[in-house]
């Protein structure tokens, strides 16, 4: 990036907003993928229309333009692949308003989810996606990957509350899609498209998110299973019944194994998946959704049931839920981490797979997640620096995605592509489809500056 | 049509699948907006391979095509204005899949959405979009429109349930978009940017359902107020309070005097606005709401309150709002129908201005609807041989249309734009977004072969 590029674009921000430094580039090189891509300055707006400023500049430059939120993804949608300008959103946070009579809230795409949830809670209010980085993770990111987390099970992810934006095209027009109603069928739905669109389409200014009542109750229970069809069969049973948990998360036998000495009360040793099921609403509703599942399990009888008597009880049946992100990395430094989805009902056929798998590649491999919906988190767990293992390891990866895709899966739940499954979607995209989306990409962005290298497969797998 | 097309036309679907005599042109000239058009031919394929072909030889010849489920549209989607080649879906309407395990349905589009319904409730299982045509409309016809229905208010829109579509290009290549499980984040979201983009980018050929259970129990309530402005407000608290019904529907003053005199016990002369609310879910969850609902209406002494005590009362209940249709055109031969959104809190507003249309342009103008969503219908009666009448009836939409959109509010939650309203689109939509729905257009359809006329303003106002 030479320096009448610097200087145009210290005249669009100001110089306290543009960052040069090697140790500031540094910090927004990263992901939580693990792989670090230096860009060549960082911009901190403050407006919209200082990033159509930006925009226009990088079109004129043709440099890439990167938009960067908490840098939380775990597909590479942040990362600097091709160097560049991060626009970062660290400096458009602010909640412009809660409308409680409409259950309404307009954001910056900065804000971070985790801070919007605790606002909203003074008003009675939740924004119901939430993500496991929600404590970090900006709303602008959430919506480029379309985020989802264990509450979508009940209440749907981040396309399902994001109901209008503001946007910057990557030809630097302002756009304004959608509503802030709860319905609304004008024109083409650009918000949706947009939504998920990982940054490749446009820029995130503003976001009109739908809001629902915050629920006055809640109940959580765990499930110990020696038999993990077993488990997941009652996730559709009770499903079908009716029952309508806002949590339904598993964990397989590997994943138990590894959180197992960080746990104050850890299962027995038979125990081959723990399920953790939360009800929410009204509390007359929570009871009665409590008395419920608790005769049907009972009937079950084919695993043993405990139930959080209070909120510390409920740490302690989420601890094992809740350590194994941090667990796993003391397995093996490295993890591929993937989120894919399969029908609910497959969900055995994959931890079976998978335990082949592991077997067959002599790799450990774990899994976890959202049973309820089946998107499951799949950790193969490798050490990078061993390049044979890393091999393996992305010879799991491979085959994991064509087994899901053999069930009627997807690659990804919550993830999105980024660059680290780019290679892989034609996998599960028909050319006819993926040629419309790159023309897609074309019209939105006809010289490749907004976030390339990212979602079509041309970059090498990692 | 010339001789040659027709030609190649039975070649493709074979002589019993393409229409050309005038009556049977006739059959598919006309819809709910009580306007009419006629075809050159209908086409009534039966696999997607046909109408690819069908497609191609539109865009060789340069003819329209213009997609057709059941003819029930409000806003002349189906319409073929400029003439052409209808593609009726009247052969594809197979329920091709019910996955009871994952709750799933794969259906053609020509499937007629209560049949769906009637079908699902034999396993248990439920497809929630409700429009009021649900009887006769059609699946594809909800998804081309984004259809609605009085559940939404719990259960969302025909958006929130297709998961997956197979469709065919403009330019004839055959797509499959979305995913089969719950979540699904892989390349850009085309299944949503489809739904109700009004037959102008593609035609479905197959549609991927996500299905609810069904729930076992249901209670209703007709609530009576002698204040609108009352009954709206209730409506935003019963939502605030965590209650979620599945219908909230309110009907005015005005509505409810077109339909006195056919109702069995019909409300007290003072009453200024009727609400019908509807619990469902389990036998206890809807006991539990029920009470909890009562309790929430007494404290409020605004209003009187009777509950169905079984089925027959439940039809007594909904007497009033199924009658609205049928009885409004007894007041005036014909009506100007709308279903514009505003923020719930501004329901009293918008009723408030239409009684001072209403009596400023000297017509008979009565609203009811969604409540919950604030997807209010608006019917502007008017005899529209009475050409300055007619006049006036425009003038009225216009000026509803501006108030609207003054509220924060949409022009359509759940009809689309279609004709009717494709010149009023660039009140709400703003130049540079409105510029990039018709680049999407071009890029979908570069000859403008697909449903021409629908949706951008280059059309008259009807």
């Amino acid at each position: 990036m030479n320096k009448q590029i610097l200087k145009e674009l210290r005249a669009i921000l100001g110089k306290d907003s543009l960052l040069t430094a090697w140790e500031e580039r540094a910090c927004c090189s990263y992901d939580a993928t693990g792989q670090s891509f230096l860009p060549d300055a960082v911009a901190l707006p403050e407006t919209t229309e200082q990033i159509a400023a930006l925009v226009r500049l990088a079109n004129e430059y043709r440099f890439p333009v990167i938009p960067r939120g908490a840098g939380s993804g775990a597909t590479g949608g942040a990362l600097p692949v091709k160097g560049g300008l991060v626009i970062s959103f660290n400096r458009m946070r602010r909640i412009l308003e809660i409308d409680t009579a409409n259950m309404i809230a307009v954001v910056e795409p900065g804000l971070v989810t985790g801070e919007l949830q605790a606002a909203l809670k003074q008003h009675g209010l939740m924004y119901p996606p939430d993500p496991a980085s929600l404590k970090f993770c900006s709303l602008g990111g959430n919506a480029a990957e379309c985020a989802g987390g264990p509450s979508a099970v009940k209440y749907g992810v981040t396309r399902d509350y994001i109901i209008g934006l503001e946007a910057v095209l990557a030809t630097g027009e302002i756009i304004k899609t959608g509503v802030r109603t709860e319905k609304g069928v004008v024109g083409y739905d650009l918000t949706r498209l947009l939504i998920g669109s990982e940054g490749t389409l446009a820029l995130f200014t503003k976001l009109i998110l739908r809001l629902l009542p915050l629920p006055a109750a809640k109940s959580t229970f765990l499930l110990s299973f020696s038999s993990l069809a077993e488990a997941t069969k009652l996730v559709a049973e009770i499903l079908s019944a009716g029952l309508l948990p806002c949590t339904l998360e598993y964990m397989d036998r590997t994943a138990i194994a590894a959180v197992r000495s960080r746990l104050s009360s850890p299962p027995a040793e038979d125990v081959a998946a723990l399920l953790l099921v939360e009800f929410d609403g009204s509390t007359d509703e929570v009871a009665q959704q409590s008395k419920q599942f608790t005769a049907f399990v009972e009937q079950k009888n084919n695993c043993s049931l405990r139930q959080a008597a209070n909120e510390e009880e409920t740490t302690e049946l989420w601890q094992a839920r809740r350590s194994i992100s941090p667990a796993v990395l003391s397995l093996r430094p490295h993890k591929i981490a993937e989120d894919v989805v399969v029908p609910r009902s497959n969900i055995p056929d994959l931890v079976a797979f998978l335990e082949r798998l592991a077997d067959e590649l002599q790799l450990l491999i774990l899994s976890f997640g959202h049973a309820g919906d089946g998107n499951i988190h799949v950790n193969i767990m490798l050490d990078k620096s061993n390049k044979e293992e890393h091999q393996r390891g992305l010879q799991a990866k491979e085959r994991l995605f064509r087994f899901v895709l053999s069930l009627g899966g997807t690659l990804s739940g919550e993830h999105g592509i980024g660059i680290t499954k780019a290679a892989f979607l034609p996998l599960e995209i028909n050319p006819p489809t993926l040629e419309l989306m790159w023309r897609l990409k074309q019209l939105f962005d006809p010289n490749g500056i907004l976030n390339p290298g990212k979602v079509f497969p041309d970059l090498p797998v990692t």
